[in-house]
């Protein structure tokens, strides 16, 4: 098999103009950038086309390690719809440069399902990320120097509640002391990096309608609480249109092709586990203007993702997909069914029949929202022909829709299969209107609650006293009606990255709750998980080479 | 008169391939962002066309903080050369966002010399500052992360010498602990963020002539010293590969139009004060093979900019300026003269006529590379007739060249003159070959004292403990044959800022050496100059908002 780079090097691509002609995408209204990608203005987006649309999310059962190939579905998705005659836009979100370099490689899909240049979108892409990534800094650095010019004045703050990011893995970021050195080198104070994806900015970018809403939720944003004890915001540091200026091109979805020259739209990237995990609403929105379907994606497992795509990003636009794909892997079934992971490529029939429990219990988790589901298995190289009929058969009996993907091999055949599945399941038997999990009304504590006993399967929520203390400051700052975002780790139900299949029993330790005032949700942060990852031993930094002009190791 | 967001956008842009089409650019060749800006890939160089063109200098005197608006001389007279049909090229620095957002606003030119469109040359641009920050900060978790990872294997540093960057103002991380926390965020470390501009990847940058060049200098630099004393580079780091691949694009000089649809490079910048101070040599070269004339500038005053363009980036690239402008205005002379800084404003013959002597002394100092030299006044609607023909004299006097700029005012009119000072000059008395003000194999004190002495008119060099412990390395390790590059304040000759005119008897203090062995460049940090600056008690941010569309508060 030839690698992700070969594929893609070997693809000739289209001129972004003709793709965006194809579904009737103006091309004067395109902002290039290189040959291959646009921009889109966002007031293309038409509202009574997207409510005639037809919205797919596809998300996964927990991942392995290796992921479970869910944006290869998504893509190979699209291109099946396109090969029996269908219009459909992909809804993606944009990779972020830490993981690319670190254990992860690329996010661009793989093998003959991949979204193209891959080798731009993995790295600089438009340089959204880097948009965000300097907004947020750009406000701790007015932050600082407010409290450092007027000091004099009397004026302080008891506590910083905004710290900074960057776009690569970098533990030692994690928790730094700065403003040391001499007098006029700052004030020394407590900080850290988050990567990008986790930044409060990135999820605002993401969730906002329009230029005017995202000034309104940059305002808002909350930066920490004077000594007088008021809380202070963007708005009274008095700099919300810069920051919406540095804003001002990332806001819009940029546009590429697939691999077989169908549209895709990518834009935003907020991880699902330490933040809410969907691309913009905005890129959504304009793939049902221009797609009589949109495929998007939720990351991570359907815990996570899935979870905030309904309760944070849907609750916010008002969209209600009209199928849920849960995407499954005969190996990560293997690992839930108790096999050692370095045995699951080895077949073991037994042991796909023990996971069936953690696709079980997401498709209910699922269901539960009002979704429709069906179940498609990423085909492996070594999955047996055996263990396929297994999961079909579990299906069956579940009353749930089944299909195999082999579109990393096959591209669009591999998929159609699952296009005509999708296609006929939305005519026949779509999901009812979505409904969420939870009431803007209930309380922050409530929420957590909701989520982590009925979607996680956890007996108790504890909370630790930060996040107790929070607690307090939410209601008494008026921010309760949010939703809750849970950061939690992806490859388990439970906070327990090695407890596999299904759990039960445990608890979720809420470690501390961080108000993102501007984004409109409250982040709860369950066990360790860490908000800037770091690199392995080995990261794919190593692998990385320009070859003749052209870029490898990103795949 | 109109502000220069109001100019800027009553101009209606040509598409970027026209202009590119013009100086005879393929338009095929061009890599678009957006409909007015391209990056022109380097193999586009022609190093014949290079030779026979005529390369043209623009620096100034020493500046106030106003700025001495050199860009807007430099911009004027390409609008000029075009107007007594000449076929000149401009060659200029990418803006910081830093600065943008801090003290000096944009830096695209002013009033009727602009370069466009400017908002987006001001903020995030083709994304080149951005993928810099990426690639230095890539590094710093990179080496971060190896010595994490292999310290149970023996390995570690007694010293690291890679630091962070940033492109904001943020004086609270100049001096920064970082790897707090538990046992696994890393190992506790003194670090800090310098800003991009001042990046060693930024100098490289700008200094490579190829992809190769690039990689070659990559895997040079000089990360630390390991415990065993000995030199830890990026080639050690294996990692050289992957941050090139950071700088795939950003290799690529910038395309864009000024206000009168000339064409523009723009690409690289290094600040003056605390770097070398010039665009990239490809664009420079760029500019040399599609124009016959290509005029670029160097940053600040003579003493940094021009010394620092000669001896560093002339040296390494080859290049031969036919003429140097030196820039002035009525106002900085008085400021020199003595003259209260708020008053400069006002008329004041004595105060000019004072002034001359800082004038004088960077004549003569451009004198000793050979060049031939005229003056430039830009004029400020307050300057009187009066104080403008005592410069005129003054310069006849000198046996220099003279002429007003207006093009602020008056586009590529006000220029004309200048235009065509600088192309009768350049036909009979063109400079001589470049002189290098000291040689390759002089030890880095001479060539400290040389500029020091020489150019600044010091009286002594003192090299601070650290700075000498520093040199001893430098030798060691087999750095001595580097150009040095002096950081050091824009405002005076001198170390102290306040220093105007032509100070002399003072010391330069050396506190300390910085290895770029990458850039292969010697950094001498002079005084308490800051590679972080600070924001000021009421930053431009304040002042920058989003109206219906369009960016204000950047000029």
């Amino acid at each position: 098999m030839k690698t992700d780079f070969e594929i893609a090097h070997e693809t000739k691509l289209e001129p972004i103009g003709t793709i965006a002609s194809k579904v009737g995408i103006p091309e004067d209204a395109l902002d290039p950038y290189g040959k291959h990608i646009a921009k889109i203005p966002y007031s293309l987006i038409d509202n009574e086309r997207v409510k005639r649309s037809n919205l797919i999310l596809v998300t996964a059962i927990s991942p392995t390690k290796a992921g479970i190939g869910k944006t290869t579905v998504s893509v190979g998705l699209a291109l099946g719809m396109h090969r029996i005659g269908k219009n459909a836009m992909l809804a993606l979100r944009e990779p972020s440069l830490g993981p690319c370099f670190g254990m992860k490689g690329g996010a661009a899909g793989g093998g003959y399902a991949q979204v193209l240049p891959m080798e731009k979108i993995n790295l600089h892409f438009t340089g959204d990320f880097h948009a965000i990534t300097s907004a947020h800094n750009m406000i701790s650095a007015l932050l600082d120097n407010y409290i450092y010019q007027h000091q004099q004045d009397g004026f302080g703050m008891r506590e910083i509640l905004w710290r900074r990011v960057l776009d690569v893995n970098d533990r030692n970021l994690r928790s730094i002391v700065t403003g040391l050195g001499s007098r006029t080198d700052g004030i020394v104070s407590e900080s850290g990096f988050d990567i990008t994806p986790a930044s409060e900015i990135m999820a605002i970018l993401c969730l906002a309608t329009d230029e005017e809403d995202l000034h309104r939720r940059i305002e808002n944003i909350l930066l920490g609480i004077t000594l007088e004890g008021k809380p202070f915001t963007v708005k009274d540091l008095g700099v919300a249109g810069a920051i919406v200026a540095l804003l001002h091109d990332a806001i819009h979805p940029n546009f590429v092709q697939t691999i077989e020259h169908t549209p895709a739209l990518i834009h935003g990237g907020p991880f699902a586990n330490i933040a809410h995990g969907c691309n913009s609403i905005m890129a959504t929105k304009m793939g049902l203007t221009f797609g009589d379907y949109c495929i998007t994606e939720a990351g991570f497992g359907a815990d996570l993702g899935a979870e905030k795509f309904f309760d944070i990003k849907c609750r916010k636009a008002g969209l209600s997909p009209k199928l849920t794909i849960l995407v499954a892997t005969a190996q990560a079934l293997k690992m839930h069914g108790g096999i050692d992971v370095k045995e699951i490529s080895k077949p073991n029939t037994e042991g796909i029949e023990k996971g069936f429990a953690n696709m079980d219990k997401h498709i209910e988790n699922l269901r539960k929202f009002g979704q429709t589901v069906v179940v498609c298995l990423n085909r492996f190289a070594t999955d047996t022909d055996e263990e396929l009929e297994l999961v079909r058969k579990h299906c069956d009996k579940l009353g749930v829709g089944f299909t195999i993907n082999t579109a990393f091999l096959d591209g669009g055949k591999g998929a159609e299969n699952l296009a005509r599945l999708v296609v006929d399941t939305i005519d026949k038997s779509p999901s009812a209107p979505l409904k969420m999990l939870y009431n803007d009304n209930d309380s922050i504590e409530n929420k957590v609650e909701t989520i982590a006993k009925t979607i996680y399967g956890a007996a108790n929520v504890r909370l630790r006293p930060a996040a107790k203390k929070q607690l307090e400051r939410i209601k008494e700052l008026g921010y309760a009606h949010f939703p809750v975002c849970i950061a939690k780790t992806q490859y388990s139900f439970s906070e327990d990255a090695t407890a596999y299949g299904v759990p039960t029993g445990f608890d979720i330790t809420i470690r501390d709750f961080v108000i993102n005032a501007g984004a409109e949700m409250i982040v709860a942060i369950a066990g360790t998980i860490m908000r800037m990852p770091g690199l392995p031993k080995s990261p794919q930094a190593e692998r990385i080479e320009v070859v003749n002009g052209l870029i490898e190791g990103l795949s």
